[in-house]
């Protein structure tokens, strides 16, 4: 299988949310054992606006993920408190080039 | 027109870099003047690692911009002297949803 997915997470975190971190770590550990799952980079400027970009084998893998149990309760947890507001897109990848293979 | 590619662009900072400032504020500036560029946002953590994610309108003004001729100079510092590596990936957005429309 090769990646072809990639989630993008903006979201405005509520600098105020104090239990965030420990929601981020125990998400981060959960999704590295979902199928189809391939690797996440994270972001956080200063101002508390951040971007997760998350890669996945196909797009079936994705919305099991969105489903998962533990996910929804983060989820809540994001909407209700942590996040001031979010964006989520995804997209097909189309190609890529790296100075590694340069 | 929607915007339906997006352009992410992963990088090493080499931190002794000391005109990179100058070289990403006139990229910054001349991409905005591009034909089907619609938005871009960056982000770079405290060890030099950043990620800069550019939203077009379709693939061609993507790959228009990519032979620009000032472009092309800040290529060419960005492989020589600012970055110790980079990752380029080009995707086509499938989906996308927002807090702000929940």
């Amino acid at each position: 299988m090769q990646v072809t997915h990639v989630v993008i997470f903006y979201s405005q975190l509520n600098q105020a949310a104090e239990e965030y971190a420990e929601w981020a770590q125990a998400m981060e550990a959960l999704v590295e054992s979902q199928p189809g799952f391939v690797r996440a980079h994270s972001f956080r400027n200063a101002e508390g606006f951040g971007v997760t970009l998350s890669y996945w084998d196909d797009l079936s893998s994705i919305r099991q993920w969105g489903r998962h149990s533990e996910h929804a309760k983060a989820q809540a947890y994001g909407r209700e408190t942590a996040y001031l507001n979010f964006r989520i897109e995804w997209a097909q990848i189309l190609g890529s080039s790296d100075s590694e293979r340069a």
